[in-house]
């Protein structure tokens, strides 16, 4: 397939925060696209730029030449792909289809494989860099599946993204998202108990980030997020309900492996505890308030 | 006191891989210095290069205006400045002492304490930025006590390191470098855990790396041990040994603060399994041995 602008059709299945900005990235490019999304109204800007309404990912599907899709959980992805009125539903062969949701690596073999008997190509490329990276076009891209039809969306990839790598055969982007969430679990306990070290010690965090964010002990979470922190600012980025999602996922997939993870596992454990204080929708930096309640320390607080 | 080089005469208590290069910037930027070593034979470079040997801290501080020490464990600290050859036992009123190791934030207070009974002002600096960063220079020197001996040391710091931060009174700087340990230490785990993962998941780890190493999972520790995890290479860099020994410094001060920090507390045991593997003298890097072997995986067998 020669994937062009003006000439290809795409196919948009998703538009919350991640999938509107990444769809309006293909319409500025010049692709015709047809969107879908279960709330409607959350459609709407990209109904104004230029983009066509389909009733299911089914129609979608019959209207375009790739479809790309971007959910919420597994669960949804089952439908939007495998469903009665799913995208595989309105396919013919020589499409491709992508799912940029974090799910399951096994799903995205299941959907490859039950694309492949109908002549489809599914790739799994799901995403990192946030809201930011969606709206300004350099989300880093980690994708799964055949090698061709990885090249052909060439265009695609660069409308959306910065850092494109084809990881493997299907389920190869799903692993590496799982490696990248595994890291950043991990890594936001260091930052959270550290801030909290350093509060308890009667030091200046913001003092104390000009000596320790540039070096050895430098990360994205600590140089991004720890501000945030220590300004009590606990909005999501990204929601603590997802990622404790995206962990279940990294979990069960190296426990089926024979593998044991006691970082991510007290990572996943905390973050349960904070969905359980009512942080679900809090962004991940929350989690310092779920390592603060452990020692009675209320942290909003603790400046008065 | 007035510092510059020519002028104040410097004293250098211990020439390990980190004293000798940080003593040799001094050196080299013209300050008089006179060093003592529990082993003679580690100060032998730095009297080629212009070195005066004395025979104990107490004679050291006799010959100099300043005196810096970095030593082993916070037994070391405590013999090189308050035993009875110590720093302490040589200084005159108005002398400034320095104690660059990683050792307890309480020792600390107690030296500046016993510093100041004789008229001395003792302040705490430790640094980061490894071997590496005491060769070119460009430590972070995060550092606790007066202001005042602070500044006048300003270009003591600057032959050092290239981010200098006085984080606040006695004891501020060591709570600082453990401020820094703690991150080190969970985002390692986090490191490691995502390799293995990658690993069991058949990836491409040097592929991975392209993927996830810029972004929000993006680490120091990822981008430069990251590598050399994946070549089987555990040489120190950093001592697993001094590791723990920092590790148990963090857990026992933020515990005497009611603080729990169950990551940290994790980090500290899979490195003392570590240890107990043989690896106390292996790079910190060499965590993803102890987590290996959880599972029953050899990593440096992987590949064949």
């Amino acid at each position: 397939m020669k994937v062009e602008p003006g000439r290809t059709r795409v196919g948009w299945i998703g538009t919350g925060v991640m999938g509107s900005s990444m769809a309006s990235h293909l319409l500025q490019a010049g692709f015709h696209t047809t969107v879908f999304s279960r709330t409607r109204s959350k459609a709407q800007s990209l109904m104004e730029a230029g983009a066509d309404w389909a009733d299911s990912p089914r129609r979608v599907a019959e209207q375009s030449d790739v479809v790309f899709a971007i959910v919420g959980f597994p669960a949804d992805v089952r439908e939007a792909f495998l469903g009665p009125e799913g995208i595989l539903d309105g396919c013919s062969p020589g499409q491709i289809v992508v799912d940029m949701t974090t799910s399951e690596p096994s799903l995205a073999e299941e959907i490859a494989e039950q694309a492949e008997q109908k002549g489809v190509v599914a790739l799994d490329a799901p995403v990192s860099g946030g809201d930011l990276g969606a709206r300004q076009g350099t989300l880093s891209i980690m994708v799964g599946g055949d090698a061709k039809a990885f090249e052909a969306l060439g265009p695609c990839w660069a409308a959306m993204g910065d850092t494109i790598v084809r990881q493997g055969g299907p389920g190869a982007g799903q692993h590496t998202k799982m490696v990248n969430q595994t890291l950043i679990a991990t890594n936001m306990i260091g930052v959270c108990e550290a801030l909290l070290y350093g509060h308890r010690a009667g030091l200046d965090l913001e003092t104390v980030l000009r000596s320790v964010a540039s070096g050895a002990a430098g990360s994205w979470a600590l140089s991004h997020l720890g501000p945030r922190i220590i300004e009590n600012d606990f909005d999501p980025g990204f929601f603590v309900e997802h990622f404790i999602k995206d962990m279940g996922i990294a979990l069960t997939e190296a426990n089926q492996r024979g593998l044991a993870l006691p970082g991510l596992a007290l990572a996943k454990q905390l973050y349960e505890a904070l969905k359980a204080q009512g942080h679900g929708r809090s962004g991940t930096q929350a989690l310092l308030l779920a390592l603060a309640s452990l020692s009675d320390l209320d942290w909003t607080q603790r400046g008065q």
